[in-house]
């Protein structure tokens, strides 16, 4: 009835506050027999990780995972994988100032009217720091997506006002980690990297979105009628810290369209079934079509900004806030390998789900 | 593991085919000591009852609702609310000539691949007719959240490129029944209706949008970090036939807008804290902070069109497709009450679940 | 979070009480292409029903069972089975008297402390007539189990102190629905009757065990460390209405013996591995071993009976009861067939769970 | 759909194997505002702890629990609480002489079978080193169970065939801890604790039973029709390594019984409505009646032994195996703590979803 735990068949499980001595997660459902590449989760973490770049948080975190259980002589044994991830370099003090405060659009407001009690330090719980978690499971289920073929990749698509305008087929996927915004197309990146440092000088932030495309996902996986694969995505992506919106294929652009121009018309191509246009984004009726599965999230600017703001205080008296606490001046960067880790366990927990389907 | 239960404590799992015997759901969770009015469940069957009006559906169908269980002389008793819906007008012929094609962006290729076979008659399980379950369920819902004096409003914002321009606080959502398209601005319905009929004589349909409020929610709803308040809604509506987007609060303009823009300024008024603007939607951190919730819903055209198509049969050969089938010109009107209700279910759900929240 | 789904492959959720217009079931992740024998689930049915022999309740119900979904042509279309069974027979002017009285040892007084109110005809949903459900949804787990060749026989082992002295290897199971008792020997089986006919006449009860064997049952069932098979099992026979105990294998014995005796000795026959005693029950670490699954379920007598007996009304003052209304004078002869179909709900679901396993 | 996750609102999840780094638990669910006591807590490991009197087994685990999150200042946040418990004394050299054979009643073959890969040192997850994550969560569940005044107590009442003699009612709690068996009556410990050295000098083992009593339960806990409480509690049980038998209130005892004599009259003494007898064991339709609960659960004797035993290996080839391994010559007196750990994991988790059941 909680809400830390991810999935039916491959099940992620979190725990975990920005400041506390450590996070970690349980992935309950992994099949045995998989080998588990340390080298690549790792990789995975360093994608995620603060510090990594001019234009994230400074915060410095190893993010060595460890893993515990579930894993002998390398492989998978079928049961519970245990991972722990150190907390090195949290800063408490620098989040006392505000153990009394609201800062505005964070959850400090929320958390308190819903637990009444809540740990301050880093915004607990509700910081991205979780993420971390999300990601290192993630990397396992791409290890076990590789397995069936299936490749996810994510990139920056838009920050601010600058929007990458290129179709789905044209992005070349080995470009999105050349440069440190993870935009695909180099004159671009550049741009959203120059906007960036400019308003992380002026010590505000800036929103963005992300695309995602899952490539060579077999037909078949989704769950009708509730446990849709895009209604599992949408959660998914929404699950994420800043995230505003979610669009599947033709997304918010099918309210102007009609079913003429909209239907992707069916053929036959080299022994198999394809469709000549792809607006379904690879879903149809809930259920993979073996097209490419592509989507959209919307992210909104960090809340934490430099200049003074008002609030009120835990008794609402009016009160002002600086804005400490190192902070990242657009999410969407260090959100891509998150984006990718949640449709990996997704799709992982929908391959698994599928095997039930027929006698 | 299969995806036809919705909810974890107010929990509704449906069954039904659009030409089986009947449809219908089980509510599991609904707390006892409900008075169950059933003029206000019927009602809202009404409102997405096809054959309504002229701008949609022809299949005529009563919607009765029986409850075969879970209420004792008016009241419910605490245990499972057997819904039961009969199928009347279903016209199964209508449908032989595509039992072995798949019509294009429908869900006949999907279902055949991922089961092996396929209830071809109005889209067997994938028919948007399973959402008569949803109505009935979420009518149940809205009755328990009436207790809280939680109400929910959605109406039709967009058809095609016609849209609503109004701010939220604007709307008076008294008007929405007020017409057939369900918009509440009497100038804007009359356009999108009239472009919904001549779309209609085209034998086209179109896409639109829903937008939904709900209003007087308590704080604290939500549950961080998978199961955050908007993730659930985001599911809820990506869930829904023909759903392509979800956005909450500033949605996809967050990705434009600064911090220093979007930050929601945290103020008391009437010994209550609230914010200046809401561009948060309503939900910070995944869980509700008492401001009204409000997000929108993107709907692709309805797939079924009069004129011939091209697309490939089950044996991967080509074949054309003349548009039989009663269907919608446009999904959006009869959605409202679709959107409602599947909100309904969300809030209801979480508000349950908020009960175990503090000692 | 309510209580009335069982499974999570195999998915049932039911609804019904004993007076209402009727019961039924949601059967969501059935496999598509099971073929269903409608006669098999009738028969099934008819072993259950009331008013099938002397020593049962005269209650007569057809208990006719219609599926309204999820079988297209015969077969299972991997969409939810809604199962619907009409009551027929309720009787409700004969609870009238105990609308404001607590039964001893029923769930009156439970119910109405949970929930503040209670459907007092027949029992409410605390009624066995909820069983019924139960027996038609495990038909439907027998037809897709004997796909893969698992058979499960439950037979009446105890009635009051007549014990059936015999090994389960020795029992013949083909003589359980040779008498009204279901007994696999004819000489206890005629004792039984005799004491079951001569407690009736008394107007009092008795209790009884019932033996379930499931045989052919493939290695591998099973998910240690909560979901083990047997602590499966074990919940499912205990939430059938009387249950009051469970042991598996060599149960309530095993507390007496020692490991030197105990410990079954694997050997190698036939191309398998086997063991050389079962007192593990065909169950070790909580996984299926290929032996044969066996368990024993104690039910208590039927709290219903004829002599006056003193209790409180809902205001707490002594009041007097006389036992109206049909019911069973020894429960386990119709408890048999639900046995097996709760033991069927639990293999199939594990069944299904099992393909998760292995990469 | 994998098993190591027990409860649905007090939602705990377990990892970790015999010999590996580290076990843990998250537990999701455990209301905010709960004071935690560590010394509580470590004095709940130190009851199951191994080496902890001269007959069990002498593995020295110190069992630090390591609480990573969810407590902020002593007090639970209502965020998941990340449990780490190290393993230090693990001798895995000790299991390399059986990582290719099958030891008889361990599930070294099922895991193979299932899994295809197994952890071979200690047992893996099939080691009873698991059961300290259920005493640590269990721990916090009293705690929060305190706040209720519900107490929990278990005690053996057999071994091999010495059998505590003596009503519930008559028991001693306060003296469970006297004795290193954890039996409340001195005289029969002492025989059994004698018992117990004999067969340990013998290189045997023998089984027991253990009785618990929940007290001061309120009314109204358990979810009808499959989660009544007696059958989540038989399953909680039934999942404790070695358990093989679970009866609530008269148990197989009831078969023998007449319904004139085992039903509970209701009579109100002091304002409360209770029962004159309890043969319900506290439980009535699944609920839970205010009376004190109690149950019986049957032990197997411990499968490891000193003397030489035939079993077969990986290839189905005869071989001897000789019983290595530090382990416990009777089970029952550490599985006491485990006992009352599953049985408050049950309570809470009930306690919780009670909530939910009126208006």
């Amino acid at each position: 009835m909680s809400g830390n735990t991810f999935g039916k068949a491959f099940q992620v499980t979190t725990f975990g506050e920005s400041h506390g001595p450590a996070i970690g997660a349980i992935i309950d459902g992994c099949p045995a027999g998989l080998e588990i590449d340390l080298d690549f989760i790792q990789n995975e973490m360093a994608r995620r990780r603060p510090g990594q770049s001019s234009i994230v948080t400074q915060r410095k975190e190893s993010d060595v995972v460890e893993l515990l259980s579930g894993v002998f002589e390398g492989v998978t044994t079928g049961t519970p994988i245990g991972i722990l991830i150190k907390n090195k370099d949290a800063r408490s003090k620098d989040y006392s100032h505000i153990s009394e405060k609201f800062r505005p659009s964070h959850a400090d407001f929320t958390f308190t009217e819903k637990y009444g009690i809540r740990d301050y330090r880093g915004g607990g719980r509700s910081s991205a720091r979780e993420t971390a978690c999300r990601v290192a499971a993630g990397a396992i289920a791409k290890l076990f997506l590789a397995h069936s073929s299936i490749t996810i990749n994510a990139f920056v698509s838009q920050v601010g006002s600058i929007v990458l305008d290129k179709k789905i087929e044209k992005i070349d996927f080995s470009k999105i980690e050349s440069n440190i915004v993870r935009c695909p197309d180099t004159e671009t990146a550049l741009m959203m990297e120059n906007f960036i440092k400019k308003i992380k000088k002026e010590g505000d932030t800036v929103g963005g979105t992300i695309t995602c495309v899952v490539q060579n996902c077999p037909t078949g996986l989704g769950e009708p009628v509730f446990d849709k694969l895009h209604a599992e995505l949408a959660k998914a992506m929404i699950s994420i810290n800043a995230c505003k919106g979610f669009e599947i294929g033709s997304g918010f652009e099918a309210a102007t369209m009609r079913g003429s121009e909209h239907n992707d018309i069916f053929v036959k191509e080299r022994e198999k079934i394809i469709t000549k246009t792809n607006y379904s984004g690879g879903i149809q009726g809930g259920i993979s079509n073996g097209m490419p599965i592509y989507f959209k999230a919307a992210f909104k600017p960090v809340a934490t900004i430099i200049p003074e703001q008002k609030s009120v205080n835990t008794k609402g008296e009016a009160v002002t806030l600086a804005g400490k606490g190192r902070h990242d001046p657009c999410v969407v960067p260090r959100a891509v390998p998150i984006v990718e880790a949640m449709t990996a366990l997704v799709i992982a927990d929908h391959l698994l789900r599928k095997r039930k389907n027929r006698l």
